[in-house]
């Protein structure tokens, strides 16, 4: 079997139990931190802490102090104003998004950026909006204040116009995002997002996109079509745009198509040349430009009855306090709307960290984006997030710093206060066409799909089903829908594990799958079982079938016949048509015995099998008298290897424990192998132990317990020469080491 | 360190790579079926399996041909009897939960049986109300038909008084859980029940019992309260009770105080007396009569006021079409009553299934209970379960077949038809004293809370959360929360795993947690990491920052250190500044070369580092030149134990990769030992191996990859003498075994 030339692997060592290995090598004792220490610890306070817990209340401080002017500052300014134009413009059209006037985007692409500034730990995100916030924002807004019908009945909305009802209702549910972010940041549980995996994102996102290529067709077409909400509303949606095709105001689309291609391919041109271009070219803002000047100078509002931005009020309004009527209404849509604005967010940055090596921490960016929107909303933005196009804009111009943000937001703040007039002409097709051209790369994710399928069944329905459930129920529920999928997806991977029978690889210590190999040997009355999964509530009934398949037989029933068998031996002891010998049972009666089953105490069936008063034990397998016949079991050890055991619950630890209880008392011997130390000392912390159930069954490795079974029953290799490594037994001759050879010949061996 | 008279645990082989593994033995090919032929053979039809099929799908066939008429009979009457009586009372005051008049709970202890009687596999279960799914109806029915107020706007209710009203509501809505249970089982999906655990069920009965509790409390006091429904309802009705508390009718306070202390005491002297009594005392069938007795004689509705069952029509009603508008409004409360109602049936059938040793079908069950819910609600009796304690009394008394089922039907239609106005003055606080009562099983389930604390805290909160939600939510909402939070605990449990950094335990191959051990050793330059858990999207985060602390380093960061350093060393090099020599770098510059850094192209210093224009490659742990200084890396061998990994998903896959080439660039040999096969083939159909990542970096065991790092870097042990049994090279000396010594002492083995 050696292969000359090849390396070697030669151990020996004493045989270990998991309890004679630490009788020889004595456990270090460390001390865990109970819970209340844990609390303790963290409120300590000490002018060190302090001084951190303000530093990291307010990185600014930190970032500020390291800011290298020479080197930063002129990348800062260029980035500032490449993303200030770009923020301008998608602060317009993701207004739309959220069913608002047009210019409360620029509030929102200002307040949140100056709070962000102080309180970010990310250097490279653009803070603002993001469309998929904005269109949550837009479907709470127009369940409250609908287009068509009237107002939800809310008190505060009276006496304010339908636009003033809607900011409103947006800066109120912003708000309540705010303290709800705020919240998670301060109590330290921002580590929810890892729930959102990757998969899980890519399908909501690829839904939301699609919501909002349905809710921007309207100004693409230049249609009047109401914006609904809630399950099935984009199917509603779809019906209403359908039946109004004919009145598609045809330069609408004209404007539309043009700017969409022109815009798709100066981007693939930037994509593609992105190493040569010193910085991408603003498509967007320069056809924005034209349009505007195209739409002024032809008069197209007038002309072809083209839906423009319209008047644009110079300045910012009053900070106005939430409603908290609406806090009731929304609670349940700004919880999730909380989650998918941080998020986003929070992946966007994790990239550019990254990227560019630094640390951002996760909950006090849940308190950067909380404090960002409770003020934003004071002032009439809705929640901010960041959108992927405008942080790249930000990041590949160079920008350094949070100092490219404070800059993008002064310029969105010039064009409030001096030169939004200017943008009165636009017209809002030419700002649905820059939103549809931006949704390629979320909509791209489709590809995705059959790359899962391919990979991982399991992911792929979790993508699929986020993605169906967003788009029909609406991306609320379908993100609660996409969560229970993906948390269900997680039980199932576990749930029907691979259980299979080992056996020995000849000649080795390695056990593998019995039906794989040919040239595998499985000793007599030995089976070894494998566990490849946790055990919980969910597989542990699974498990046991399996255990019940792989042993041939169900301990149970076994059991209940022996006891049957013994009662019904008693009996007979006791009528004096049986008689015990020295040679074992004498049939004394003459004739056939036969019995009535008797049905009373069915419960004393399931206790272990009771000796006392018999001169000895029975062999179950040999013949029993009286014609007595007990199903015969071949097994005498069972080893379960619990490698792949990492955790076991409630519900697992009682079944595996009556498993154990049902196999030990009909005589097989039970081995647990590799067992992890923390499950086992759980096992002991749960008094999993008793007279039957003892901590002696734990055993190093498959190998140790399966030495330890064949030296405890010699019988299972015999006429098996050579097949298992077999354990020797070793002689103390003034130190040498001598061992008992067993069916080895005998090679010299060092080791 | 060998103790004399100990067990040896030898061995010797060849030192195996999972390739080299591989090809010394030949895995045998086993054929899996596809999906379509899974599904092709599901559908095959033959005169076997049809008559199979029909056999499972009625199993009365089955067990009618083995009745043992002599041996079951009498016990089956007796049971039947004893059940019936029970029955009858349940229906009565089970029907109060469901805030329907009392006698159509007869109906629902009549047609549900029946249909069972044909389709059901269990032989011991009491089919019939059972009091957690009443009050779900309850909830229902409140909720669509107000005790104040008008009823919910649904066609069909014209013409019907408030009574006809409910009981259209709840047939209709038991329909609809007959139609669910129904195609479940026609999908086999039962499995689901799977998901409610014991502690989940545990928390959601305790919260239940407490519903009911409250429900009946309005009777036991004689209070008018309107039944409520929705979430807090149970606070709104406290606060009603007790605004009314002075109104107590004492009369009815009196009467149930009597029965529940009578009730409670015998049932504990049937538990206590369990093995001597032949047959439980029917104490709340005795208890009943009498105080029907003494209602009618003292005619306490006149007299005190009490509200009494009143008049039961005889006879059954005409059958009745489902309102197609009710399933509309009531789908989602269906389902989870579905579920319940079938899950409690399903485990107690379970329990006795087990204890008789006869096997039960979990869809079949769901297509019986699908098809009598069906059935009943088409004769207006409301969604049948089992009652835990009425199957106790069938049990208990003998019952061996559904033909006691069957009985105790008999006898509801005899109440029903013939002697049910012998009920008329029956008290209602007397049904109700009767379901307080036999709450104290649900209610005892407390006893679980510190139970749960002490062994499992994550199953404590799952009970705990269940149990409150059920409470506050009411029990459709609460189910729900509950089994999120269920969900959420299990990938809780492998979220945090507790990774650890192994060690070799002297003179063996066992690798324990290097923390725990004084006795440990760990080779230089060799790191040892164990992933106790699997791997999914919640937890590889937090696995890859274990990872970097257990290194010591972070490999993208030394990474991107040493391609910068390359840089510059190659500009210096071209610049003439530096010159490569035989010996090494050449400083040729005089002073000292500082050299701004260079920030374009981040993404190359991410790139495996170049060396082809180079005449060597840098040893980067040696001195560099020009004062370039790269953090060094002490670390050139890392072992991943992935003994515990039994799943990977689509983001563990990736973020796996990505950590491992970081590691691999930076000049790190990565190993991973004891990786399930499974595991193993699924990286190979997800194209998880390249050039960087290599399927030769598989080992069978920890120490397989130990050695064979050993053998690699014979420096790590230098010094070490005897510390690890170290590999040998096998030569062949014409067929003896030789093998090359390293360290070790020289004894005479065997093996």
């Amino acid at each position: 079997m050696i292969r000359p030339g090849a390396k070697q692997y030669v151990v020996a060592r004493p045989l270990y139990s998991d309890e004679s290995f630490a009788e020889e090598h004595v456990k270090v004792y460390r001390q865990r931190k109970s819970m209340l220490e844990h609390v303790k610890q963290y409120f300590t306070c000490d002018s060190k802490r302090a001084k951190n817990a303000a530093l990291s209340l307010l990185p600014v401080i930190g970032w500020l102090r390291m800011y290298r002017i020479k080197e930063w500052l002129f990348s800062d300014i260029v980035s500032g104003i490449s993303t200030g134009l770009v923020a301008v413009l998608q602060g317009l059209a993701y207004c739309l998004l959220a069913s608002l006037p047009a210019w409360y985007g620029l509030f929102s692409a200002f307040f949140p950026v100056v709070i962000y500034f102080f309180l970010g730990t990310s250097r490279h995100i653009s803070v603002g909006p993001f469309p998929v916030l904005c269109l949550m924002i837009g479907s709470v807004v127009t369940r409250l204040v609908p287009d068509i019908g009237p107002p939800h009945n809310i008190p505060g909305f009276e006496g304010l116009t339908i636009d003033q009802q809607r900011v409103l209702v947006a800066s109120s549910v912003t708000f309540l995002t705010g303290i709800m972010q705020l919240a998670m940041g301060i109590f330290q549980v921002g580590f929810v997002v890892m729930y959102l995996s990757d998969t899980l994102v890519s399908g909501f996102t690829t839904a939301a996109a699609i919501h909002i290529l349905v809710s921007q067709l309207k100004f693409v077409l230049g249609l009047q079509v109401p914006g609904l909400s809630g399950p099935l509303s984009i199917i509603y949606t779809l019906e209403d745009i359908f039946t109004q095709i004919t009145k598609t105001n045809i330069c609408d689309v004209v404007i539309s198509v043009v700017i969409m291609v022109v815009v798709f391919i100066v981007k693939e041109i930037n994509d593609r040349y992105k190493s040569k271009l010193p910085v991408p070219i603003p498509i967007e803002v320069i056809m924005t430009v034209i349009a505007c000047g195209v739409s002024y100078g032809f008069d197209f509002k007038t002309k072809y009855g083209i839906d423009t931005v319209g008047h644009i009020p110079k300045g910012y309004e009053s900070p106005m306090a939430p409603n908290l009527h609406i806090f009731q209404e929304t609670a349940v849509e700004a919880f999730p709307m909380a989650i998918v604005g941080f998020a986003v967010a929070f992946s966007v940055a994790k990239v550019y960290s990254v990227k560019h090596d630094y640390t951002i921490d996760g909950n006090q960016e849940l308190i950067a984006f909380g404090v960002s929107n409770i003020f934003g909303a004071s002032f009439k933005s809705f929640a901010a997030s960041t959108a992927l196009s405008r942080s790249a804009v930000q990041e590949s111009t160079g920008g350094k710093t949070q100092l490219a943000g404070l800059l993008s937001a002064i310029i969105v703040m010039i064009v409030t206060l001096a030169i939004g007039f200017l943008l009165d002409p636009l017209p809002k097709s030419v700002l649905g066409a820059v939103v549809i051209v931006n949704l390629k790369g979320m909509l791209m994710q489709f590809r995705e799909v059959p790359y899962l399928f391919r990979r991982d069944k399991p992911d792929c329905v979790v993508w699929l089903g986020t993605c169906l459930a967003s788009i029909l129920l609406g991306l609320d529920l379908g993100l609660a829908a996409g969560l229970g999928i993906e948390l269900i997806s997680v039980v199932l991977r576990a749930q029907f594990p691979r259980c299979s029978v080992l056996a020995n690889i000849k000649g080795t210590d390695i056990y593998k799958d019995k039906k794989d190999y040919t040239d595998i040997y499985e000793p007599e009355g030995v089976k070894i079982f494998r566990i490849p999964s946790p055990i919980f509530f969910a597989n542990i009934e699974f498990f046991r079938s399996k255990l019940v398949e792989a042993v041939g037989f169900n301990p149970l029933r076994i059991l209940r016949k022996r006891n049957k068998a013994l009662r019904m031996i008693r009996k007979l002891l006791k009528r004096g048509d049986l008689q015990w010998t020295s040679k074992g049972f004498l049939n004394t009666s003459s004739g056939p015995i036969r019995e009535a089953e008797d049905e009373s105490n069915m419960e004393e069936l399931d206790l272990p099998t009771d000796f006392k008063d018999f001169p000895a034990r029975i062999d179950w397998n040999a013949e029993l008298p009286a014609n007595i016949v007990v199903p015969q079991v071949d097994v005498h050890s069972l080893i379960l290897d619990f490698a792949a055991v990492s955790f076991l619950d409630i519900s697992a630890l009682k079944g595996l424990k009556m498993a154990l209880k049902e196999l030990i008392r009909v005589e097989v011997e039970v081995y647990i192998v590799a067992c992890d130390p923390y499950i086992l000392e759980k096992l002991h912390d749960c008094c999993f132990f008793d007279d039957e159930v003892q901590p002696s069954m734990f055993f190093l490795t498959l190998h140790d317990a399966m030495l330890h079974i064949l030296d405890k029953h010699p019988e299972s290799t015999e006429n098996k020469s050579g097949m298992i490594m077999t354990s020797v037994t070793v002689h103390n001759h003034g130190g040498s080491l001598r061992s008992r050879d067993r069916n080895a010949p005998e090679p010299e061996t060092k080791f």
